[in-house]
């Protein structure tokens, strides 16, 4: 029932998920020139947004294929023109019919597999459909998740398997995803590092083995804006770098006023005596994540701004219900754990500072997190136009 | 892509949010037939599911009208022939339009305000559009977020300013959600009765002023699962109750096979030397709704269970990347932090009993969460049969 035309943040219904189109090109921008400095290619993971208006964006600028992390996406791009799809899920006997269907259509998809099990599954699924996948096999740099490390005998065997079952080995992919966990620029430039020299040491064995491995594909926000060394990788993937978020400000990689990601709010009540603000943006609209948690700096639910995206200062949104949030004054010290720090005094202060209806502006911790709670982005131009961006829900 | 048609769970596309229909069918049941011992009606929330095919099954029970937190609930609703519909979430200036138009076309919608301003608003309103809202008035009755105090001034301020102004002041709304905090029947019962006689008390108050306030509606679903007395209530709300989950698990209102809410889920991988089992099931599907983490058995992301619904001894879901859940063997001792308990020995045991392409079931912390991840329900019959029930989206 939102209105899709002429509104604007004074106007627009609230929650809603504000995407502020100049810092998001900008985001683009500095990510995508810092690619074609290394001379690597660039595959934006699109799971942050779901949204093709912003992948458009991002392919415009020179990004070349895409990675996602669900079929519904991959369909989703290919209907939408984008043919290089790196599916970067582990993938399971269950999903190949599916995955088969996008590929008999012409999309040039890849997917990738950690384990011998996976292989067989897809060299037995392929030997009786009589065709083929390229695969890509996921490196553990890190010990973060999955992957097969790079001097492990399955990394050979599970290439030898789909290599001898006819799948194309196109690449070694890996994540260092643990680089959210650091905040120095020494410790995610080290990371980077790892990430980089053991994913190109798998393509190496896969090498002198016989097997082809074009491509090196690594990657993650933080170690994608760190790295400074990238000899032997082919291409990096990062995702939430497009919006960044109170996670990856922490992290170190960016500003807050790089954060192009914001829910648009309304004050709904308050309870003077403890100095709380109500609004509308309750865990539906932010989410739970609550990544900030174990940072130095815990943002609780999110950071509010004016409606012009201006931080206020000493204040977070403490608590989240379904469709209520509190915001409150707190202590913002480093590391400590945020309390109303409002006393009687300020009573008035609540109501009179933050009025009935007042819109405001939540930076939230996770981007990823906090965009899936909308089926659609408002898009705000400089002018303040905003343009409805659709996004994609659900597998 | 999902076929909606003769799948089975052993088939279906996953992650998936199964509804086991015997057990909603039974909470049902056994909700609307202890009100209907107490003799007062039963508005059910709606926000845990968002689904016309549950809410209709509430219905049939014996459901007297719907409680929304958003104006595209109260919409969906109204479209579907429902009448009677409590917005239940402090209505603020610029919502009102949306709730007029609604009303207009023949909606029995009630607003509900806890402040003077939006009592005002709602009044100034009215006058410019020469009509009238139904208005209810939130009571605070345990500290626990909005409403006023029953014996606050405000209470008449804001009941006789709506009045005046020509509202309908239909009654006076309480929900105790301090009631998740607790989990002994003693507890839960004193906090029931808390909620009704200071709700009661807020109506008499009304009433002594010359308010009518015929409606005194209490709930949520741990006390209105634990009272002993709703002597003056004359209605009910409730919302998880449907489908219950790990949280109320804890609080203590059901057992394990009362959960009628699972995400189904595919194991893609092995860390066999960490013990861990990756499933598709990452917070993207579960949530990141950690609601046990601060009560006496933290169920982590979720318990995991056999497809057939039984819980797996000793295992749980440790942790969710957006795509990726990691399920182990842990400690389960109640009050202690999970850690994988896998030992080396073990090495073989994770992909033997677990092996690739291996269905589970997984109870989520909060089902109103959790469901909110998804577009839509799977609903399972006893036959086996599937069905895809819609849920709503956004706001």
């Amino acid at each position: 029932m939102n209105s899709d035309t002429l509104d604007t943040l004074d106007t627009l219904d609230t929650p809603a998920a504000i995407v502020d189109i100049s810092r998001m090109e900008r985001n683009i921008a500095t990510m995508q020139k810092r690619m074609d400095t290394f001379g690597v290619r660039f595959r934006p993971h699109v799971k942050t947004t779901k949204c093709l208006d912003v992948i458009r964006a991002q392919l415009r600028a020179g990004a070349r294929g895409v990675t996602v992390s669900t079929l519904k996406e991959a369909e989703a791009c290919f209907a939408a023109g984008i043919v290089d799809i790196l599916y970067a899920v582990g993938i399971v006997p269950s999903k190949l019919a599916r995955a088969m269907a996008l590929k008999r259509l012409g999309c040039d998809l890849k997917l990738v597999v950690d384990n011998l099990a996976a292989a067989e599954a897809i060299v037995s699924y392929c030997l009786d459909e009589g065709d083929a996948f390229e695969v890509w096999i996921e490196v553990d740099t890190d010990g973060h998740r999955a992957g097969i490390e790079p001097e492990q005998d399955a990394l050979l065997d599970v290439a030898r398997t789909l290599h001898e079952g006819g799948m194309r080995v196109g690449g070694v992919m890996a994540h260092a995803g643990s680089s959210y966990e650091l905040h120095t620029p020494e410790a995610l430039r080290a990371l980077a590092e790892q990430e980089r020299a053991r994913c190109v040491r798998a393509a190496e064995r896969l090498r002198e083995s016989g097997i082809d491995c074009p491509t090196v594909s690594v990657g993650s926000t933080p170690t994608a804006l760190s790295a400074a060394n990238l000899d032997g990788v082919t291409e990096v993937r990062a995702g939430v770098y497009v919006y960044f978020d109170l996670v990856m400000h922490n992290v170190g990689v960016c500003r807050l006023d790089d954060l192009a990601l914001s829910v648009l709010t309304t004050v709904i009540g308050h309870n003077p005596e403890k100095g709380w603000v109500f609004v509308d943006a309750g865990w539906m609209a932010m989410s739970r994540d609550r990544g900030t948690s174990k940072q130095a700096r815990d943002f609780q639910y999110g950071l509010p701004c004016a409606i012009d995206g201006t931080p206020i200062e000493g204040h977070l949104l403490i608590a989240a219900n379904q469709e209520h949030g509190i915001l409150t004054a707190t202590d913002t010290k480093p590391g400590s754990m945020p309390e109303s720090t409002t006393s009687a005094s300020d009573e008035t202060d609540v109501t009179t500072r933050f009025p009935l209806g007042t819109k405001l502006r939540i930076f939230p911790n996770h981007a990823c997190a906090t965009g899936a709670q909308f089926s659609e982005y408002h898009a705000l131009a400089p002018s303040g136009e905003l343009t409805v961006w659709q996004r994609l829900h659900g597998w």
